[in-house]
């Protein structure tokens, strides 16, 4: 109770950073100043996306509040990836993506599984739900795969082949997860009502709606302010679009999901804890990329599903060791250091990486 | 029952396309036709061979009636094959295995789950059995794997060296299936004879063996026009080898295989339905290919064992998908979509590559 | 029992080719013979550094046991990679880590399921311990691959970065085989104390103290001897340096622990012997292959983490092949025989590459 209004009241104070970025980029500071500056503005602002899509979907009903849920849960990823696309840094998306992906299994996941294990001796889980997450991570590996393996036995496909081929992976991901919306908001909407059912809202519709336009909007702004530093950080600090994408990006964008991930597994809500991890690497997989290949279309600059052999094998054996450890429905604290023990390999990897 | 009735007044009907297809040879019609008619005229006989193997089987007890299943199981795939490789199309040829292996594990067993599951919440199935094929495609992928990081890892090692390679792994698989019948119908056998004691034959011996005669030769005669008409094809329709064989010559050779599969799993015989996709899958690696090596060499056409990265790329995902939706002994419509959803990928994927 | 002694009389006998290797390295015979003879030594002496460790900790209580046993349980490898590593062959290393953990996955966990299974319809085993290991051998994968996929990606990376990159994942590795330590020494006894508590000493301190020192010695001249042979068996047989690490450098260093697994699976201690089989492999890649990296600096002669495609893809289809095998608890023999098919597989492959 105590931990969580401490926390609460933090991410109130980093509010702060969201006039200081303003101010910041008007009188022009260094790049560097600008990125901390807005990363750590959107910290607290996707807290409060996070928040008021959970109050509204308390007014809701499950189906609509899913929906909500489904729709908003990576909106701060989402909005960010489109101003970096805009900005013509699709590869950084692509690397944020992974980065995101892997984030979530492996750095989430693991400190949930550390921090949470530390004082129990296991902590146990639906074993069920951590599969079918599983299941549907490797469809989007094989989506992420066939067409990188496609342009490596290729000769140079034409630009108009991949723009198609990336296209038509798309749909069927889209299909996919609306098909998986139906299936949990629908057809077997029993199977995940449990958790939701203990919630009461704490705001009004009306503020609930105020708070996720707001913060929203503002999530926006920041975002444009931070992807406009990246490309002079990438020459000043001499760091790669890989590495700033893999890492950086990816850790702000999902900072919030970061905190809630960890608080829950500390008070033992494993279950929800999983959810918010692996459900978010998921819904990035499944949701976000398609939205981006379509968004890329329309923004002029189309953004290819290829990605590369490097960030391939990073989300591969991210989603084999996840699902290895989480089939037996329990968790202790050497799981997480083995989960956190991958993403260091990995970050030092894409750190020293050319 | 109506159902089946139906389905079996369907394969009597579609014998028409067998004659059919003899005129339509003889005076010489379109490759395209041709195709055509013989692909429908070898569905209904791959089916009369499936139907005559398991009466014959009801007689002969399940020792040698297993044998017969397992050799005329894959009959069709089997005789088409020859044939493609006495016409010099041997990459072809490792095309449709690749796309009996992925169509056996996504398309039929997507379409058993999927429509098995539309009117139940859940099917439940036998973990353990699908586990063991499980791992049996896991050994079928190392022997796949195996030769073609070999190749590319060594410069262009001479035809005789992967001739020898080839035929080394294809003694380990053979060797590996033979023990697999003891396995199935000698020492343990107790684990498989569930599902065949409720049957009782409809046919005599005599007929069984007279429809199995007529149906192999008949599904022989088709097979050779079915692939005289395939070069055509490529020069007309500008569609590859690859796409034919890996979608087309698949489903076609394992047509009867899907209308059993779905039926029974609408029937909710999910054990059944599932030993026949996934057995199908595993006895096309560990039967069909090792025979079709060695056969190969006496046809003085030797086909290698490398496969290119792109099949094996599906044939690996494929079975990693299977095996994580499998594991936990139910299915549900989602489940079959996304399997259903990884073959759309593919299909994709194969019709786009040059 | 019998058995148990008709085998230690023969390791007893072994010991006459130590002396016998020192002579025929004196008189200088052949290479080809003193390869045989040095091998022939060293398989005794590692099961008595085995067993004077077993003795020993005995004595120590579990915490301290069970440290000694991690390491000096491959103190045997560990000894014959230091002189190849200053013998300059570092490939062969790499190639008989490879081959150690493959060997461990494949050919003693086949024979010892093989073996066991021959009597018994089939044999139960912990799947959770198994699973946990798996989940060990996944890390160490990405702990391998990423290395890899790094230098494929890039343009010839300078050998600094290379050396900095395989520092950087070994101490990853170390510090995560450190944790492990913790867990099952410490945080974690109670799940490993079970098949040790039955445990009592033959020998007293003095005399496990005065083997273990001078088996370690003695391998450590036998494996001087040893790797001094191999260069000019790569001469004289033509086999590749590959070759030699990957099947017979492995299959000597592992020797004794092959005998004990089988031994243990014959008498039905299944847990124990899967212990031995796949806790070995896990030992050597989170132990062993740290420690050679910082060897390999203090010797001037760095080994890179850089394993070739043939070999991980070699790792990473037996640990799949074995995961997949051992999640259900149980054995039988063609579930051996079927980890053998893919050692043979992959004997075979190893073999005729160039």
């Amino acid at each position: 109770m105590t931990n969580t209004s401490i926390l609460e009241k933090i991410f109130k104070v980093l509010l702060i950073f969201v006039p200081l970025t303003l101010v910041a980029e008007f009188i022009n500071i260094s790049p560097i100043g600008i990125f901390i500056l807005s990363s750590f503005a959107i910290i607290p602002l996707a807290k409060f996306i996070g928040e008021s899509t959970e109050e509204l979907s308390a007014y809701t009903g499950s189906a609509l509040g899913g929906l909500l849920n489904a729709t908003f849960g990576n909106a701060t990823e989402l909005i960010i990836s489109i101003f970096a696309l805009q900005a013509g840094l699709s590869e950084m998306v692509k690397a944020s993506i992974t980065g995101s992906i892997i984030g979530n299994l492996l750095l989430i996941l693991g400190m949930a599984f550390f921090f949470g294990g530390l004082r129990k001796e296991k902590q146990k889980f639906n074993a069920t739900a951590a599969k079918a997450s599983g299941s549907t991570l490797l469809l989007a590996i094989a989506a992420l795969v066939m067409p990188a393996v496609f342009v490596l036995t290729s000769n140079s496909p034409s630009p108009a082949t991949v723009e198609n081929l990336s296209l038509a992976v798309a749909v069927v991901m889209a299909l996919s997860y609306l098909a998986s919306l139906l299936f949990s908001l629908y057809t077997h909407k029993h199977l995940y009502t449990e958790d939701m059912a203990e919630y009461h809202a704490k705001w009004s519709i009306k503020k609930s709606v105020a708070i996720l336009l707001a913060s929203t909007i503002s999530v926006a702004f920041m975002s444009e302010i931070l992807v406009g530093s990246i490309e002079s950080l990438v020459e000043s600090l001499g760091w790669t679009e890989l590495f700033i994408g893999v890492i950086f990006v990816a850790i702000i964008g999902n900072a919030a999901e970061h905190v809630s991930a960890i608080t829950l597994a500390m008070k033992g809500r494993m279950d929800l804890s999983l959810q918010i991890a692996i459900g978010s690497a998921t819904q990035i997989a499944m949701f976000v990329v398609p939205v981006l290949v379509f968004t890329s279309l329309f923004l002029g600059a189309p953004m290819s599903l290829i990605f590369n052999n490097f960030e391939l094998a990073a989300i591969i054996l991210s989603v084999l060791v996840v699902n290895s450890i989480t089939e037996d429905g329990e968790s202790n604290w050497f799981e997480g250091l083995q989960l956190l023990g991958t993403y260091g390999v990995m970050v030092v990897v894409f750190f020293l990486h050319p």
